[in-house]
């Protein structure tokens, strides 16, 4: 039988890929993603579509409201910024949300007896997120480690799988394209139109439409504006 | 003006006791609990009710539902034990709670400026919970200092505050009455009748009683049965 392996899906190009690679691993994935207030929710309505599709054996999605917390554009009345990718760490950094999101991928794995987390972080073409870093991911491993009934009892070891982390975006997009994702089914975009077309000017659209450009492969979604990086 | 310190606030003894520490040491204390699908929603009455009575300048609750993970007798079907506090970790851990409590109140942190969490934890009167171990929490806190982006950009260092780690219920309990803490406006049983009795039996209940009993003061709240540890 095949180990049970959860896998952070937001339902874009880096958590698809993820998901594709972890079953091309051998795992049983088991995705989880979360509804947690942000700005773009279409990202979870093609979580919610595609998970199964994508060959998620269960998706999990867990609810809380980090509006009440704010600090970011993805959860409050800031702007997202259209123009570029800078070098600081943008305001579309949520405080922890990685750290969040893990916290319940270990809880789950520990419930369903399953030692391997996947998320798709990237430290290349990324925003600049500490919580993508390498650093930090040896950290949580380390902590989780600690955290856990299991761990405790020294009946198995959790490991933070980061399959993306030294890739390009073109290198994730035609990692993908091997193992058969259909990108047509994935959402990147933080701030869609209401009819669902990316708005092309986020660091998000910026970092996808560079991806593709990079891969050599006509980025299959509907966009407001296709934009350079 | 007074720092701000985040202190995980779920109602009972510890986590009271915890503010009133954190009061005590000069900071404005931010409380944060859970409504996580706790078996004893008593305790959340409670800390709503009682949180800045206890002199929590705000009072977050996060709501989300950790029964759809389960695993835990607090949050599943499977019984909370009443025979005595046992060696092994209890049915009542719940995976990853504390790594979850801690990712939100690190997260609020971050918004508020703050870099001081409270966590009333204790390694001595405890039910042997993995995530209650200062091995757990030095983890944490390293994590956390990567995680996030204050800490990044080199603006502060966390640091998760566990004043009660190495004391005995009895000393916690007496150090909360040298503060003032009035312990009747607190709730610990894990299975409560409706009326809001706590049970007597469970282990958190055996644990306060076996505190107070200690202290040699009587523990003001109302028993269905009064038990020894």
């Amino acid at each position: 039988m095949d180990k049970v392996a959860v896998v952070l899906y937001s339902g874009g190009v880096d958590s698809t890929t993820c998901l594709a690679i972890a079953r091309a691993e051998g795992y049983k994935p088991y995705a989880i993603s979360f509804s947690y207030g942000q700005r773009h929710q279409a990202e979870l309505l093609v979580a919610r579509k595609n998970a199964k599709l994508f060959g998620a054996s269960e998706h999990l999605v867990v609810e809380f409201d980090l509006r009440k917390i704010g600090g970011s554009a993805l959860t409050s009345s800031i702007e997202v910024p259209k123009n570029g990718v800078g070098n600081d760490i943008p305001v579309t950094y949520v405080p922890a949300r990685n750290t969040i999101f893990l916290s319940f991928a270990l809880g789950w794995a520990e419930v369903l007896g399953a030692f391997d987390i996947f998320i798709g972080v990237n430290a290349l073409d990324y925003s600049g997120y500490p919580d993508c870093r390498p650093e930090y991911i040896t950290a949580y491993e380390q902590m989780a480690n600690l955290a856990t009934k299991t761990a405790a009892e020294g009946r198995g070891r959790y490991t933070i799988h980061t399959p993306l982390i030294h890739l390009t975006k073109g290198e994730i997009i035609r990692k993908g394209i091997g193992l058969g994702v259909d990108y047509a089914r994935t959402h990147s975009c933080y701030d869609p139109t209401p009819g669902g077309a990316a708005c092309g000017l986020c660091d998000s659209c910026r970092l996808r439409l560079k991806g593709f450009a990079e891969a050599g492969i006509e980025d299959p979604v509907r966009y407001t504006v296709r934009s350079g990086v």
